[in-house]
């Protein structure tokens, strides 16, 4: 069966799971208004088409992939878009935001008496020929949206409310990114104080799996730093303003801020990280 | 060769090191004045001697083993043991404090004229005919104390001053202990959400080492939270006060402090970090 998805916003995430859709069949919209030419041209290599906001509120399903400080404001555009249709696409919020985010963006598309659908993805933008990252779907619509894996995405099922699969996705998150984070973290203030090698000694025989994961995610979170700032402050928001372990999560924000700009400027602290994960810390004696 | 070694004070580690070295064939002294009927218990057990404050100044080494609040204080009361006599011990600081603290010690020790060592346990205290933590050891005459290699202990020379020693038990703290605390907020955040099961199931996928890891360190890190509360204020304070990560650190020693207090009271938490460690999450439909 044919299926026609709208995908917002074209992003790295949002063109690469359209391409996925496409190259399996599904005719994949999006909305290309004011946008730049590397995205037109991004859009276009992955088979989106440009649509007008009518046609994209006339879609079976539309995917919500953002930016997590940008949810709301579309959750906001698209219930306008919805609440004037007879027919009502499944909205689904894929979005690395917090659970009370996701309970308002699900009364915005109640509003509009379109079904909602909690995700959170996990993993990396599927790759032409490789494969699908994770979709966790939550709520009483989540098997709405099984049909997607006719389309090569993996769906998973979280049983639960909306909700529960922006929690996994904040609760894996903030162990997975939190662990780049302190490792960083600790990486740099010891290449400084000259105890790295001792440091991955260390590591090496008394916690190797941490060793081997940081050996990959400290070279990968760099470029990736600035994006995790607005993550962070979601996840501190996801144990609340009073949690007392919110300030980890805020903590992690500024960290990566810092990162953010070494690598954008200097890249002093990304070299440490990228010789450390290299195995080549520099003898100190 | 025999080897008088003095050791404060006689806790849960100074007694268990101490053992490992009397039995060994060291001479063990420590400072049994106003000590607990349980500590002087553990003192004899462990083949500790009680001994005046002139006989421990007269020691070969002197290890320090406290909790880091007290580090700098012992340091000056063994200062002014020791000023007075003309055979110097090699003082040795084995706790967790961070760099610029064991900087303030050297010169304390300094003062007094007498050898210095920076010193930082990892791993568990040693059981007997069971294994030794690795006791690292940097600065000028960390080599002078290789000899209590003789009487059972893992000592390692971290090649550097005073402070690597110190760095890497910082930050290798930092890291292992740091990984305990995001999992732990995670994991109860997650709990709390109906998201746990989902939450276990996606790292036994994609992070099998971080979960294992989970499953050993949320239980083994209950019942210590509340002694790691000071160690994070010193992982803080390696950083520096003004540095971008030390808020992270900052909001661990708050975690654990909360961590501490559920323990000792209702065990809320505790419960919930235990069954996810045990694989036993509720399923939440």
């Amino acid at each position: 069966m044919s299926k026609t998805i709208a995908i917002l916003a074209p992003g790295a995430m949002g063109s690469a799971v359209a391409r996925c859709l496409s190259e399996n069949g599904a005719r994949v919209l999006t909305s290309l208004k004011g946008r730049s030419e590397a995205t037109l041209k991004r859009a276009a290599v992955s088979g989106m088409i440009g649509a007008e906001d009518d046609a994209i509120a006339d879609a079976d399903i539309i995917l919500s992939i953002v930016p997590p400080g940008e949810a709301e404001a579309l959750a906001q555009r698209l219930a306008a878009l919805i609440v004037k249709r007879n027919k009502k696409p499944v909205v689904v919020d894929c979005n690395a935001v917090n659970v009370d985010t996701v309970k308002r963006i699900e009364e915005i598309i109640g509003s509009a008496q379109a079904p909602f659908v909690d995700g959170g993805i996990i993993g990396f933008p599927p790759q032409p020929g490789g494969k699908s990252p994770a979709f966790y779907m939550s709520g009483a619509h989540a098997r709405d949206i099984a049909v997607l894996r006719d389309f090569g995405l993996d769906i998973r099922i979280v049983e639960g409310p909306v909700g529960a699969a922006s929690a996994l996705k904040m609760s894996y998150a903030g162990i997975v990114k939190g662990l780049a984070g302190i490792g960083s973290a600790m990486v740099v203030a010891a290449t400084k104080a000259g105890a790295a090698d001792a440091l991955r000694d260390e590591l090496a025989l008394s916690q190797p799996a941490i060793l081997a994961r940081l050996e990959v995610a400290l070279p990968d979170m760099i470029p990736k730093a600035y994006r995790w700032i607005a993550e962070m402050h979601e996840i501190s928001g996801f144990l609340g303003p009073d949690h007392p372990a919110s300030q980890i999560y805020e903590g992690f924000a500024k960290w990566f801020e810092h990162l953010a700009a070494d690598a954008g400027g200097d890249a002093v602290d990304a070299s440490l990280l990228k010789a450390f994960a290299a195995g080549i810390a520099k003898k100190k004696v």
